[in-house]
């Protein structure tokens, strides 16, 4: 078992890792790190730069928001740990790139995660997909922000990423199902007139000659719709609803069960540490950049909380 | 002597690429393809798909704008053709380094050229620099975009990059004289009312430890300024004209003479082609879609050529 330090203890951190630190044969939770919240049973730490001087041993998990945690995972790599970072992996393409040349020359190990990709049904998407040529894929992600983000202004602030802290979780996925790189060609962003950020996206991608749409709404209503559809020479594939089932020409391949995922991020972690490695994919940052960069901005109605 | 085919005869073509080519020792013109224009002496072709079946063997120098550029670069690197494409490489970066994976695949040499980094003051900077630690870095890049692209509109349409047009030349010469990785960290544009692209960027960023600012702005008006400034512990650097020439703490070390970058890009083209490499470095375009992506953009008075 490997000593873990949980820093930033949010909502993420309380509804996913906690649980999954406490499954995992892997991990022990040693210590945690947040100036407004405790973990029960283990150490508390609220300064981060004291932990990082005189606090135990073990490897890191970051959960504070990008903006803070590329900071963070910096003196963390200075300091000599190896650390899982949650997504995205940094501000920029370029900070992240940058993470990953320093815990290269560190020695340290670095994850960048993308709990997406972790769902009980990829391993089988890509099985499915193995030698099947791609024709088509269209992807709906759209959410209700009201209820995944409550209150959280940041996200519509520059920097903020606005729908693609949602978008880049389906990049992650279309990044490993795919076989041909994946490009943006077109970009159309709605931003409400008293935000920076956008609230929709519709966009035109290929992967390799195949067409690929996407469109994600923050304004969704109901019932989240995380789905991808391939169509293939011999099928049509959909994911329909992240990576946690799977279905191939109206039959179902993989049922929904219990949420997984951050009990297989772990898993992966560690298996990162024991190897060493430095594993930092950019792909799904760098597609969405790729469509800020491209992107035709149209103003919509105001959107509150 | 190679034999080089120059494909997309616009200004750029006429003013940069025909005189240099016809200076090079490396390289004979043989032909140009072009929809609307032609060179004298040489084969002309007006269609490219045409070309590729039946024009003559040689290697490509594609001057066309980027969005047309892409898809000419792939069928050039799928017909085996090795390929100098002019700055930026692509609309995305992921298309770039889409091209660069399929010249890799295909065997064929491919250069992503940034002109400004061939500059006769830019080898002596480098020397400077190297030893010395970056404190402080300025840049600004501004010129009068009604001098530099007139009645071009497509430069302020979504994927015309703006203000970064010119900008990216600026990231071209950072990212090869500054040895730390350089990171955007926050952007502000400003939007022409009746545009879609930026006219104004102010930009922070970080190259290490040390600070750059940059600001770039198109409604310059009289002398075009390319200057970077650059404090070390021993000293300050300027590059007062892109790479056209160098001052050190007051004293000239190069000074601006004859234009020669694009005879150097061609023996550098010459230089890919004998070693059969592939040579796209992304990093400018990368800070361009950073910046995009972090940007709090502003609206400002609507602009006309």
């Amino acid at each position: 078992m490997t000593d873990l330090i949980l820093v930033g203890i949010g909502d993420i951190a309380k509804s996913k890792h906690e649980p999954a630190i406490a499954a995992s044969e892997d991990f022990t939770l040693r210590a945690a790190v947040s100036r407004h919240h405790t973990v029960e049973g283990v150490e508390n730490w609220s300064d981060y730069d004291d932990f990082l001087v005189d606090g135990p041993e073990g490897a890191l998990s970051l959960t504070a928001p990008p903006e803070a945690r590329l900071a963070m995972t910096r003196k963390a790599i200075a300091a000599g740990r190896d650390v899982m970072m949650e997504k995205p992996p940094a501000p920029t393409v370029s900070a992240a790139l940058d993470l990953a040349q320093r815990a290269r020359k560190a020695g340290t190990a670095l994850l960048g995660s993308w709990h997406m990709r972790h769902g009980i049904a990829v391993l089988e998407a890509q099985r499915w997909l193995s030698g099947r040529r791609i024709r088509r894929v269209d992807v709906e992600w759209s959410e209700d922000v009201r209820k995944t983000h409550p209150g959280q202004d940041w996200v519509f602030e520059a920097g903020g990423f606005g729908i693609y802290d949602n978008v880049t979780n389906a990049f992650s996925l279309m990044t490993i199902l795919l076989p041909d790189a994946l490009c943006v060609t077109s970009a159309t962003h709605e931003i409400p007139e008293n935000r920076s950020q956008p609230i929709r996206t519709d966009l035109e991608m290929e992967a390799g000659d195949a067409p690929v749409a996407l469109k994600a709404d923050w304004r969704h209503e109901g019932e989240r719709i995380f789905r991808i559809e391939i169509e293939t020479d011999r099928g049509t594939l959909v994911l329909p609803d992240g990576g946690h089932a799977l279905q191939a020409d109206g039959k179902t391949l993989v049922e929904k069960g219990e949420d997984r995922e951050y009990q297989a991020l772990y898993a992966s972690f560690a298996g990162v540490l024991a190897e060493r490695r430095v594993d930092v994919d950019v792909r799904p940052l760098q597609l969405a950049a790729d469509a800020f960069l491209l992107a035709a901005a149209t103003r919509t109605d105001a959107f509150d909380f």
